[in-house]
C-alpha cells in the first residue's frame, strides 16, 4: 500500500549530503507593517506544491534531474528580530561552507539580509539582482534600521555602489528615488528593459539573486504583504529567470508570499512555479 | 405583478422542440484530484448570467435571436464514475439524434470523453479543438485510466491520429510533451498562434471545441482546480472564439469552473461570456 | 508620544480653508442591482491609503506638495434615492463655489448625476470623459429612470449631443450601442485609442472626468458591482492620467469600488493609487 | 435520464391553485444601514435547501404532506423605496384574498410592514408576534420614518397598543426601550420566558408571526446586516415554533439573512431549517 | 540550529514498531453530494496541530506519555470508489493483526464501512458506537448503495441487530427514523441522554467508536459537508469521550471535516482536540 | 450639510483634559506565534462600533452619559519589542497620574504587561483579575521570556503570589497548571464559578482587569489567534461584567482580537460590546 506523508517541495528529494541545492524556509515577518502572513509562505508551498509538475516546458527539464535537498525551515521566534536574523545568517553560512547553493523561502523581505551577508563572506565581489516592486532603501522605517522597508540599504551598507541591480521598482518615497539615482544602486524602474545589459556585464561575477514576489502584478499574485499594481506577468518572470540561466548564480531567494490574503490559492501557485524555475537555473 | 422564478442561462428561453442548440450542465468531479468543486458551475453560472447582457459587443450578435434550450442539469452520483459517463453519453446522443447542437457545461473535463463518443458516432470524421493549460495525455493517472488528466488520451484511443488539435498546454508531465511530439496530437505550447492555420485546414470537417477554461490565466479566472499562471487573457479567448465562428461546429463543451475557489465571483462572470459568445456561434 | 488618530487619505491634510481641492465620499448604493457595496469604499480606502506612498513614480510628483482636504463623507440615508441626490448636488454645488476642485469617491455611478450638475452650472460648456465597462445610456432600468445603469442618459438630458466622451465600454444593451452611435454620445468601444485625439479637441474647455473603475479588467479589480472581464489595464490607467493632466478639468470622481467583494485587499489598493494620481493632476 | 431545473424552495412543488400556503421572496434591502445583502435571502434559501430533509424529526411531520406553492421572488427595484412596498402589499393581499397563508422570505425587516398592512386588512383584531435583536421602535432613522429601524414603530401606527409582543430584544436606543415599557408594546428582553403566556392569551385570535433571524445569536446566525451577540440558540427557536404550533396563524416571515456575510453557508442552513419548521405548523 | 520539518500530528512521534495506537488519514470523499472536501482534513489537521498543547486539562494526561505513530495518509485515487475501500480495508487489517489500534481520521463517513469491516474480523462482537447528525441509515442513496448517507445502513448489513448506538441524530428520512425505531439500531435522538446506560450494557465488549464530527452544532463545527444545526457542544463532546475513557475501545475514527468551508480555522481547532482526547482515551 | 468624518470609538467623544476614562489602542503582535493580526483590533473595532448602540439593556446605562476620551491608537513599530513595550508603559503612566482610568485594546496579550507596571507602580497593592484561555504562565516560549504565553509570569515576577486571579483557563503545559496549583496563582480551569468569593476577597483593593478574549468560545468570537474550544458563553461575558462593577477597577484591557480571521465581523461586533460594557462599569 502506497502511503503519503511527505513534506517537502516537490521533487526535494535528496539527502542533504548528496545534495547541491538546498532549498529551506526562513519563516519570519516580525517587521512587517502593514500585512503579515509570510511567515506561513514555505509550509504552504510544500503542500501545495503536490498540484505542480517537476517537468518545466519553458526550460525543457526536470526537477528529478538535479539533486535538492528541503532542509525544512529554520525555527525563529518573532519577538527578537536580531535573535532571527543570526539564525538564518548562521544556517546560510553552514550551507555555503559545505559548497551547497541555498535558495531561501522567506519571510518577509528583511530575511535577505542575513543570507546575503553569509553568502558574501565567501564570495568578496558579489553582485545582487533584486527584483522588487519597492526599493526598500530606506534610511530608517518608523524608527527603526532593520525593517522589511530598508534592507536593500543595509544590503547596502556593506556591499557599496555598483553592487545592486535593483528592477520592476514602482513603489518608494521621493528621497529613495532620488538616492538610487545619485549612483548608489542601478534602478529600472517599472519593468526589466536593461536586464540583458546588465546579465551581459555581471556574467562573470557571483550573482545573488533576490525576488520579492510583489515585483509581480497583484492580477496574479495578491497573496503578499503590500501589493502595488502595475507589476510585471507571470510570463515576464518566466522570460526573466530564462535570461538569469547563463550567471554564476550562488545563491537565491524567493520572499513576501502572505498565502493567507488569497484565498483563490493562485499566488501559492506561482511561487510554486516560480521557484521550481529557480531551482532548475541554479 | 411580475415575479422571477427562472433558472436558465440568460436568453436560454426556448422549449426543447423548437431549439437548435441544447444548453445542459454535467455537474460531475469525482475524479478531481486537486481542489474539487466544478460541480457546482452549472448552477452558479445560470444565476450570475442575471449581471449579463444577451448582446455581445464582440460578436455583435444577441441571444435573443437564436433558438436555445435550456435543459437543466443530468442529475449524476458521485461514487460511480462509470455510471455518470454513460449518462452523459446518452443524454449527448438523444440530442445529436435531434439535430441539435450540445452546449455542455462541466464539470471537471473527464465528461468531456462520453459528449465525444456521442458526437462522433455521428460525425466519423470530426475533429477536436482542445484548449488547456494542461496536455491530459497521461497514460494512466493515480492508478486510473479515466480520468480528467488523462481525458483526451482517451479521445485519442478511438479518434487516433491527426485528429486532436490542443492550444494554450503549459503543464504536463515529460513524458505527455514527448508522446504529442511523436504525432499522437498537435500541440501549440502556452498561446494559439497556429489557430489560424489549423482552422484552414479542418475547415470542411464537423468540430467538436473543448474549453478546459483554466487555459486562460489564473488572474482573471482562479476559479478552477488546477490553477496554471501563464495562461492566455480573456481578450484573448473573445478572439479565439470570432475566429472558431466560420467553422463547422457540431458540439461543443465549457469544463472546470469551480465557483468556490473564487470569492469575488469573476470567474462565474468569466465563464458566462464565454459561454454566451459561444452560444452565439454555434 | 506620537499618537495615530488620523481618519484621512494619506497626503489630505490641509484644512478646508487652504485646500483648493476637496477630497470627499458620497457613500450611496441605494440602485445596485446586482452586488451592493459600494457604500464602503470611501471609508475602507482612507484605511488603506496608508499603506500607499504620497510620492508618484509614474508622474514624478508628492501629494505633499498640494493642498488637499479630506472632507470626510456626506451622511447619507438609503431608502430615499432623491435625498440622497440633492444632498451630494448641493455639497459640491458649495465646493464649487468657493473655487476648489471636487474630488468625489463613490458609492454608484449614479452619485455622478447630482455631481456634474452642480459643475454644469458654473460651467455651461463643460465636457464630460467618462471611462466606463458599461454605457450606462439606458432609458429604464427596472422600471426606473434613476440608477446607476441609466446615469450617462440622464447627464445628457441636460447637457446634449457632443458632450459626452466614451472610453473602455464593453457592455450594454443593443438600444445603447445604438443609440450611441447616432451621435448622442461618443464612445470609444473596449479601449482608448481615440483618447489623444479627444484630448486635442476639448483641450480649452472645462472638463468633468467620471471613472467608473469597473473599466479596469477584474482581473486587478475584482472588487466592483459587475465585473466585466476584458478591460483596461492598471498600467493603461495610468497613462491616461497622465494624458488627462494636460486639460482643464475643474471636477471628478471615482466610483464602484465595492471592497468587500475583494477579499485580498488589492482592489482597494487599485483604487487608492488612482486617487492618488488624480488628485496629483487636478 | 433524470434531469435537475427546479428551482423551488424542497417539498413546495404545489401548484398555486391547489396550494394552502404560498411560500415567496421579497428580495428587497434598501434601507439596510450598516450591511446590505439581504436580496440575495430567498435565492440562496431554495439552492441551498436541497441539502435538507423534507422530514422534521422535531415536530415529526413532512413538508410532503403538505399543499406548498413557491411563487418566486417579487421582482423589485432598488432605488424607490415606496414602490417596492406596495409591489408586497398588493402581492400578499391577493394571496390573502384567495384563502391562503403567506410565508415571505426577506429581505430586510421593512418588508414586513406592507405584509402585515395585508393581512390586517382581512383580520382587523390581528396579533403580532415579533421575535427579533432589535426593537425596532424608533420614531425616525437616518431622517426617514421607514426603515428597518423603524419597522415595527410603523406596525403599532396602525395596531396601535397591546397587538404587538416582543421577544429576544437585546438592542435599541433608550427611548426605544422606555417608548415599549409605557405600555405600547410587550416586551421579552434577552430571552421568551413569557411566550407560553402570551401563547395563552392570543390563542383565540389570528396571529402574524415576524421573525428576524437576527434574533438568533451570532454564532449560529452570522449571516446578518447586525449581527447582535447574546441571542436564543437554534434549539431554543425550534421549541419556540413548537409552541407556537397552536396558535392560529394566518401569515408569515423570515427576514434579515444576508448570506455572503456568511462564507461557511451555516446561516443558509439555519434559515432553511427555520422555515421547513414554519411551513409545518401553518 | 533547530530545523522544523515534522508533519506529524503533535505528540504522534513513535515509529511503527513501538506505537500502540497508529493514526493514519483516509482522504476519500468521493461520493459527497453536497460539499466535498474532507478529502483535505487529515493534511490540515497535521499542520494545525502545532497550535495545540499535548496536555489536556480536561483529562490531565499528556499525549507525550503515549506511544503513538502517525503513519501518513493512504493514498486513494477519487474516480474509484471500491479500489479505495479495499485500501483502507486492507490497511487497517494489517494494524489490528500487529496488534495495534487505529485511529482513522477521514475523509467521508463511508470510510468507516472498510474500517469496521476490517475491525470486526478480529473482534466478532464488536459494538459500535456512532456519533452523527445523520441517521445513515438509507438503503440507496442517488442510486448507490454505497455512499456516505448509507454507511450505518451498511455496518448493518454485517453486524445486524443490537450492535449500533447512535447518539445526536437529528436529520434523516422519515423511512430512517421509523427502520431504526423496529429495532434495528439504537438511536438517541438529538443527544446522548442515554449513553451512561449503554456505557454499563457494551462495557465488557469490543468497542469501535466512529465520530462523524457534524455531530457537533456548526456553531463551533461548521466546516463539514452538511452542517446541521441543532447540535452538541464541544464541552459535550469532552463529556462524552471522558464517559468512553472506560470501555475496551479497539479502534476508531473522526470523520466529516471539511476544512476549507470554514475559513476561520476553529473546525480544524475542534477536530484536533477531539482527536487529541480520543488518543488520550484509547 | 452633516459630514461624518469620526475615528472615534462610539460614546467615546470628551476631550482628553475633560474626560475620567481614556480609550486606546496599542496595535502590537509582534511576538504572536500562530496567527498575528490583533495588530489591526482596535482600528476595526472604531468604525464597526457605528454598528452599535451607546445603550446597554445588561446594564441599563448609556455611553454618552460618561466622560471618555479616545486617544487613537500608540504608534508602533514591529521588530523592536522591548521599544515596543517601554512605549505603552510611559503612555499608561501618563494616563494615571493624570488621575484617569486606561482602557487599553490589544495586540497581542504581551501588551498587558508594561500597562500593569504602570499602574502599579502608582498601586502597590494591586489585584489582578484575569480572563484568558490559556494560562501564559511559562517561563519560556520559543526561547524568550518576554511573549504573549509568557506574560502572567512576568506579571508575577513583579506582584507575586496570590495577587493574580485566572479564569476560564482551558489550555496549557502541565508545568503551567503544577506551577499555579503550587499557589502562584488562583486558577479557575474552564469556567467562573469561583468569580463571586473572589470579587468579595478583593473588594477593598485596586484591581486590573485583563480580558484575553479567547476566553470566549469560539463558535461566537473565532477573530483571534489561538482560538481555544470549550469557552465561556457571550451571556457569561455580560454576567462576569456586571459583577465586576462593584469593585474598584483602577484600569483595564481587551486583548487578542484578530478581526481578519473572523470574515463574518461577529468576533468585532463582540469585542465591540464588552468594551462598551466595560467602558460603563469604569
Amino acid at each position: 500500500m502506497e502511503m503519503f506523508n511527505q513534506y517537502q517541495f516537490i521533487g526535494c528529494t535528496e539527502t542533504l549530503e548528496e545534495a547541491k541545492i538546498v532549498f529551506f524556509g526562513a519563516p519570519y515577518d516580525g517587521t512587517s507593517s502593514f500585512r503579515p502572513g509570510s511567515r506561513f509562505a514555505a509550509s504552504r508551498i510544500r503542500i501545495d506544491s503536490y498540484g505542480l509538475e517537476t517537468y518545466s516546458p519553458y526550460l525543457e527539464k526536470d526537477l528529478e534531474q538535479y539533486l535538492i535537498h528541503d532542509a525544512g525551515d529554520i525555527e525563529l521566534g518573532f519577538g527578537n528580530r536580531d535573535v532571527a536574523l543570526k539564525e538564518i545568517n548562521e544556517f546560510v553560512k553552514e550551507v555555503v561552507a559545505s559548497n551547497k547553493k541555498p535558495l531561501m523561502i522567506g519571510g518577509e523581505h528583511l530575511v535577505t539580509l542575513p543570507a546575503i551577508q553569509a553568502v558574501h563572506e565567501k564570495y568578496q565581489d558579489l553582485i545582487v539582482l533584486h527584483f522588487d516592486a519597492h526599493a526598500d532603501l530606506r534610511a530608517h522605517y518608523l524608527g527603526e534600521k532593520l525593517s522589511h522597508a530598508t534592507v536593500m540599504g543595509r544590503v547596502w551598507d556593506f556591499l557599496g555602489d555598483e553592487r545592486i541591480y535593483q528592477f520592476g521598482i514602482r513603489s518608494g518615497t521621493q528621497e529613495e528615488f532620488k538616492w538610487s539615482a545619485e549612483g548608489h544602486t542601478f534602478m529600472n524602474k517599472f519593468g526589466y528593459e536593461s536586464l540583458d545589459e546588465i546579465i551581459d556585464q555581471v556574467k562573470n561575477k557571483p550573482v545573488y539573486v533576490t525576488i520579492d514576489l510583489d515585483v509581480l502584478d497583484p492580477s496574479i499574485f495578491p497573496g503578499t504583504g503590500t501589493p502595488e499594481p502595475g507589476g510585471i506577468s507571470f510570463t515576464d518572470m518566466m522570460r526573466i529567470i530564462k535570461k538569469l540561466s547563463i550567471l554564476n548564480i550562488v545563491g537565491a531567494d524567493i520572499v513576501e508570499l502572505a498565502p493567507d490574503y488569497d484565498p483563490t490559492g493562485v499566488s501559492t501557485a506561482v511561487a510554486s512555479k516560480v521557484i521550481r524555475e529557480m531551482l532548475l537555473i541554479l
